[in-house]
């Protein structure tokens, strides 16, 4: 699961600094050290991740010591700090792990870990640098954000190539909901066959992105022409473009709430609080998230929400008209603007005849929602994917609805 | 985020197959095809993945074609079960987009993707064979398991090193809760250095798994000699033992809920649903879990829990007191065997002084959870991981208190 080659290639390309080479070794001492020295022949800056623990199979620093013919030395300072990290979160500190923990390279510049135990190190060899970094992502983003990125910086401006020779990267992800990837594709056709900006499309659950990447010989020139670029795509897919890099559905979703001082509530069965859990990811969601249901049993369903008993008798729990009533209910007992709801079969069990695995129905209720609308569908994959794709599609659903609502209410433009 | 990586190397050590090397390149003909020829040049199965899509950055089959000198031939029988997935989705198909899928290389076999449009391939070349895989994880894995194995299994059989030669792994992951790496490390110290089944520590969020995988020249002994060295770390660490391999804290849970027929009801602040998420993962949880709330209002917490108004104006909605009255209500309320809370600061706003981000309360009520007992804790990290440290500390709570409370209730072992 490799989310840290992504961090450090996207950061490194912010910097001007192109990433050719990737490897993957196991914990080996043998193979860990040929690729390093692989990689010490044809890269300037190399940087390992993981392998920095306390335990046994934690080899990185051990093998770099060897490799680059250095002598490993406790470092006390790091030693205390570990063992305050670990008094702090009530560990008893292990003595050995703490040992082990507090070796340095010799010469080594030591890069304090703001969330863990093991601290990074940068380590000059001869014209090339050498970084090791933790393997959890938070603590090697940790790392790298509050102590890497200043020496990277300088190291960039001292290649030996000399500033002229070198090209920035400029990437901006244009993010789409509510059209399908061969729908997106045509729309830009004519973009994609770009060498300068790139356009390349990326799917995600429920949403479709384009990645446009500008190279240029100064930073500046790079993100002007990559903003020329998403200017063309907003022309055309302007009504599906919800947000941009880092940008959420939800996050979308909770600009337009917080904008216009809506409040929303949630219904939800067979994503079993997915929905809450992805619009909560958003800081300050508690502004409009007043509060979500995760109604499991038709007795919740009845009693939080009352939904009538007939009407689940009558038309199933999975069914269009127990998901609006699930919508209203929701909505008129919190008291919000907005209520949401779904009803569905996540499988393995629980279809019925005409009623498959997959079938979904979502409801939503509140004018700066569209009124009152149930749409049906019938997803494919595993009980991860139809919660996983139902929940982003509900969001992308109550994004469109709103967005929808915004222009109307606004005026013509 | 290279999770099929991972679980193609799991699948072909299965097989006896050893992965040497894994290359990581971007959407370009050039070091697609310097990528392919050193891949070949060097090993006697090589597997893409990616690159099958319809849109115009989609290279691989291109790629593949020019580098063996195939023609890619449009298939008819490929096109058609394009065109009748994409109607079935209710998608329009793009005439240009399944022109572009139904493409295949002269004398590949065709694997049907049973999740997706683009299906894959296996290409013999000379002696080696190349194997071109859809990147999706879903549908990937959906293409290996239906219909790639069988042809693996044959490769594999007939390596041209003779079946005697080859050694065969077997890995069982053993998953822990309750106790921190150094703990579990220091538990298992001699054991860690065994060179074969190695042992090697894994961390996952709140939990620390053992990795041990035995090697051997026939695939029954590398299972023996694995479940040897499984049996002595159950001895050491049986109170933490919660599952195997792919378990999770949630199913074990669960089963310790379906083996009592006890139910459970959960309410949940600062983890915004998260819980419910993780809890409605396992099949079958709707016999156990009755419902959650995500009461993140405080007129959501009286409201929906009973909670005191009083007790959250003096104490503060992330207390101790406000946790227990949250468990207790949600219990009462759903008439569930045990309820469960929490209440917390996720970050980056809403710290006060003396309630930092990050401060959690996590309460259990019933007795076969313990009774009723409140666990304070202050996580690090941003948002997402303080909410996900959270959620997998209440999973984990609740399996240890359940765990007890069998232990104690079945007698003395």
């Amino acid at each position: 699961m490799n989310t840290n080659a992504r961090f450090l290639a996207r950061t490194l390309a912010g910097l001007g600094v192109d990433t050719y080479f990737q490897q993957v070794v196991g914990d080996n001492a043998v193979r860990l050290a040929e690729a390093l020295r692989l990689a010490l022949s044809r890269s300037d800056l190399v940087i390992t991740t993981g392998g920095l623990g306390p335990t046994e199979d934690d080899l990185t620093k051990e093998v770099v010591a060897e490799v680059l013919g250095l002598r490993l030395v406790r470092d006390p300072e790091v030693a205390r700090a570990i063992t305050c990290r670990l008094e702090g979160h009530r560990s008893r500190p292990v003595p050995q792990a703490v040992a082990k923990q507090s070796l340095v390279p010799e010469g080594a510049l030591v890069l304090p870990n703001p969330v863990g135990t093991a601290p990074g190190f940068i380590i000059p060899h001869g014209p090339k640098t050498l970084v090791l970094l933790p393997g959890p992502p938070a603590e090697l983003e940790g790392v790298v954000n509050t102590h890497l990125l200043p020496h990277l910086e300088r190291l960039a401006g001292g290649s030996r190539d000399g500033a002229s020779s070198r090209s920035y990267l400029h990437t901006t992800v244009v993010k789409t909901c509510g059209l399908g990837e061969p729908e997106v594709e045509e729309a830009v056709r004519d973009l994609v066959s770009s060498p300068n900006p790139t356009v390349a499309p990326l799917v995600s659950v429920g949403e479709v992105h384009l990645r446009v990447t500008g190279k240029a010989a100064d930073p500046d020139e790079a993100r002007r022409i990559t903003a020329g670029m998403v200017e063309k795509i907003q022309e055309r897919l302007a009504a599906n473009i919800f947000g941009y890099d880092d940008d959420t559905i939800a996050a979308a979703c909770g600009a337009v709430l917080t904008r216009h001082g809506l409040t929303l509530s949630v219904a939800e069965s067979l994503t079993g609080g997915l929905v809450g859990h992805l619009i909560t990811e958003v800081p300050g969601s508690s502004a409009y998230f007043e509060r979500g249901l995760v109604v499991y049993s038709n007795r919740a369903k009845v009693e939080l929400l009352g939904v009538d008993p007939g009407l689940i008798r009558r038309r199933g729990a999975v069914s269009r008209e127990v998901a609006l009533a699930m919508a209203r209910g929701v909505r008129d007992r919190a008291g919000t603007d907005i209520g949401v709801a779904l009803t569905g079969i996540a499988g393995p069990g629980g279809a019925t005849p005409g009623k498959p695995v997959g079938l979904v129905f979502i409801a939503l209720c509140g004018e700066a929602a569209g009124g009152e609308v149930c749409h049906e569908y019938r997803f494919t994959g595993d009980r991860r994917l139809v919660k996983e794709r139902s929940a982003h599609r509900v969001l992308a659903l109550l994004w469109l609805g709103l967005r929808a609502w915004e222009l109307r209410t606004s005026g013509p433009a």
